[in-house]
């Protein structure tokens, strides 16, 4: 029985998994679930995974969530290049689980929560964007940058975790894309280092990382046109 | 030279590497950092780890932060009982990979940040509590305790990753001890299957456990007999 692959491209650790797939060439059974009509919380989808969360696998009846704990599992699985997730050398495995467990707290959580803040919650829920909640995600997306630059790409290192792209760089590039989706981009493009990391990243992960930002592009086309101007604070 | 270890027992993830390393007998050096003195923010702390977080270990020149990646790396270098965290099945450590990736952004935030309201932002800003702020943790906390009941311990699953503990109990039960430090523990308390969850994990980690929380049962006292009443919301 083939692998089945619940996600929805609209979420970032789903894009993660979704381009690891395509690029390792690993088949699957493509099984979409809709975040915007709220297919995740259906009971169907419960009985997947009863947290209703995306990204799933389901390999065989072995059923595995979290974006990290499945792209290592594919990798081990898989046999994939060992720069994705170093399977034997721990100092270089250490490096990548540096970054993996680094990202919830602090690439995660404020690129994500500054794109929700500003183009899903006003939207969903009818209101005026909160602009102090979207500075304060602001201030934790800069500081997560310049974190970046000082201390996982320090000493000219060029990828995330070491000389080659791994799990902690895909990761790193879908989070950052929410910046794209909610014209914040100037925080990346701002500082050179990340910056070009970024764009080392991205060709990496051709013809994928397009094709799975197609919704991203959408919504920051969107978003520019409705975007309100942001009031003086 | 002997592994050092940076760390302050308050922080939970510290606490978790501080019992792994005694209870697996890996020698190493004390490198205290007092987190209520901002010790960690200081120029001297920076050099080690510019992100100005602890836990850090530093074996020989390779410096690591990111508790995960120190317990994993520890598990790897010194050999230690595989239930701890699978080095060869990969099933197995996928299930282990799968609680500690999830913890970050749910017992983690929740815990520690109901904690933290509660208990320390207040006195640091001499502020009285936001309890608005501390009901949407407490719903955090509801949620999350709710999800390792219906999910993580399963099927009546005795640990948090399969029949034996491993890294994600540990994490798990320092985390919760957050909620002890504030008098929250009600939470654990009236869920028997989590509460019978943590009383099997404590006496695996004995008497470490017991050591490393010294300070959060003093900090518990002091604020049990502080705490403001909380006014009807």
């Amino acid at each position: 029985m083939a692998l089945k692959h619940y996600y929805d491209l609209m979420s970032q650790p789903c894009r993660a998994v979704y381009i690891f797939l395509k690029l390792n060439k690993i088949p699957f059974e493509h099984r979409p679930v809709a975040l915007r009509k709220g297919e995740h919380m259906g009971e169907e989808f419960k009985k997947i995974n009863p947290i209703s969360r995306v990204p799933v696998i389901d390999d065989d009846g072995f059923v595995l969530t979290e974006s990290v704990a499945i792209l290592k599992y594919l990798a081990a699985k898989y046999n994939v290049p060992d720069h994705w997730y170093p399977q034997t050398d721990f100092k270089a495995q250490a490096r990548v689980d540096e970054f993996i467990n680094y990202q919830h707290l602090n690439t995660r959580i404020n690129m994500a929560m500054l794109f929700q803040n500003l183009a899903i919650l006003p939207r969903l829920r009818n209101k005026p964007i909160d602009w102090k909640k979207v500075e304060g995600f602001r201030k934790g997306v800069g500081i997560t940058v310049s974190q970046i630059d000082q201390y996982f790409l320090k000493d000219n290192r060029p990828f995330l975790a070491g000389d080659d792209i791994s799990i902690a760089d895909l990761l790193g590039i879908c989070e950052i894309m929410q910046l794209y989706a909610c014209g914040e981009e100037r925080f990346i493009e701002s500082n050179p280092n990340v910056n070009a990391w970024a764009e080392r990243v991205k060709p990496k992960l051709a013809p994928y990382f397009e094709e799975s930002n197609v919704v991203v592009y959408k919504v920051r086309e969107h978003f520019m046109k409705t975007a309100p101007a942001q009031p003086k604070l």
